[in-house]
């Protein structure tokens, strides 16, 4: 999809792919959705951002100009003939467990990412949740990357870990859920597998709670970053994407990584996150307001506040 | 038990018990337990707190003095002929679930709380989880109670929901949890159930999430207090009663009830509840010092700070 014009400050891989999604409200065909999309438009809002993907023959154009839209840069995404990622899942009642419907990987099967090389002196990189021998090679071609973080799931802890594990040696902070942390560690306690995770490799561990928030962990101290209550759940896929996005994204702005700017990055996540499940697929970030962000994140501190 | 030495700031209702608790790494027998020792316990380290229960003749007269050297008043402690009230219990590996084992209700079964007479001009009151019937009975001997917080549980909600709704209207908190807040009002959002309660007459509900932390709602705003992370879970059970305990005592230290008491009063809540769990019964409140409760408040605070 060409070369980027404007450099990238952050560039994001992981899967792009095209949602079927059901809710106690609603059953939505056909939505944009995979990691990339959620995670690059949410970082978008604080920094130039490009994605590394691959879509199918059967990616709409309207999708593309939609994330365009977003001031995103492409360049990464590679066009390829065959299917894009396919996936379908139905919410419980309580918009919280999922029941996946459809997995078909198509083109994403292959996937071999290749980075563009505008995006090789970026400096920040979010390794999303793709094979981690996928992560390794395209990390290999990042030799501006100043700070890396690196997200993950249950599949690869369980059939790639020492592969898994030789990423996550060379990251600066792995963000992963609470289960998760538990089954990669073999503990129970977060403090415990917090303290775990640091010994491999990362500075730095975010371990996410869903509605109940998250914990950042570093060798110095714990912060502990609500989720901000949401008052209208539309739906709740991509809000781990759209929150590391944030993420990263306010960390490429802010272009140094303080304790301070990790907590105010996490505050921005826990908001961003919330705008975007008050939504399908990105219909809430195309309408969102860079005072609309000020204000919740505002709203989410006096929240936070003794 | 006597009448009161030193005039009580805040009396606390509820059970008192003999308990087994049975964990992944212990197995304790006839430990004090109940809802009063561990609330009264933990708002003893803030006010001077008198308790209003019922014992049976098996009741240790160790457990009384344990009790009372927290300066504890127990003149509002009913001593009857029969059993104490016993309840055993096992926790799963992860030390959140639990299967209760054993309930045996002896001289509970019919307790008729009294007030003393030194108690009825205490401005603060905690009516907790006890049949809704006799929380109203105690209530009306409260002649001077100017702030009053009232805990409940599921088996209330379902069984005695109109005497339920009688006392929420007469109290200015509700404390409950997650479940019970979305099996009260019958919604799932929790901004919703809470102001559902808020409607009920409440001037304050604080909506508890276990291990995540609570919510404090009122008509004005919301506070979201993380619980502190421990690094050592030997016992969860009474979690929640020192929480609200502490919550109490604070307030009743203060004397009076604004936004910044009420914020101070559950980081304090959160910090207490720690320290309880990470022994049997009251084990580690009976070596627990001001100063490493100063120290765990700074540091929880501190994990909470943007």
């Amino acid at each position: 999809m060409g070369e980027p014009k404007a450099s990238v400050k952050l560039w994001i891989v992981g899967s792009i792919g095209i949602d079927d999604i059901k809710t106690r409200n609603a059953d939505r065909k056909n939505l944009l959705g995979g990691s990339v999309p959620y995670s690059s438009v949410a970082a978008s809002f604080f920094a130039r951002t490009g994605a590394v993907g691959v879509v199918g023959d059967d990616f709409p154009t309207a999708f593309e100009r939609r994330w365009k839209g977003f001031g995103i840069d492409l360049a990464g995404v590679q066009h390829q003939a065959g299917d894009t990622f396919r996936w379908a899942c139905e919410y419980d009642e309580n918009m919280i467990e999922r029941t996946t419907l459809k997995t078909e990987l198509g083109v994403f099967a292959a996937f071999m990412p290749e980075l563009p090389a505008g995006y090789r002196a970026a400096p920040f990189v979010l390794l999303g949740n793709i094979q981690p021998e996928l992560q390794m090679h395209v990390l290999k071609q990042a030799q501006g990357a100043k700070f890396i973080a690196l997200d993950t799931m249950n599949l690869w802890i369980e059939i790639a870990r020492p592969a898994l594990l030789k990423v996550i040696r060379r990251v600066d902070l792995l963000t992963i859920n609470d289960g998760e942390a538990r089954q990669l560690t073999g503990k129970w306690n977060l403090r415990a597998c917090a303290e775990a995770i640091l010994k491999m490799g990362p500075r730095y561990v975010v371990i996410k709670k869903g509605e109940h928030g998250a914990l950042l962990f570093s060798k110095t101290g714990v912060f502990i970053v609500p989720a901000y209550p949401v008052c209208k759940l539309v739906d709740p896929t991509g809000a781990g994407d759209s929150y590391a996005g944030t993420f990263m994204g306010y960390l490429a702005r802010a272009g140094r990584v303080t304790d301070g700017v990790l907590r105010e990055a996490l505050v921005h996540a826990s908001a961003l996150a919330s705008f975007g499940v008050e939504g399908f697929s990105l219909e809430r970030f195309q309408k969102l307001s860079p005072a609309e962000i000020r204000s919740r994140v505002s709203e989410l501190k006096r929240m936070m506040r003794v």
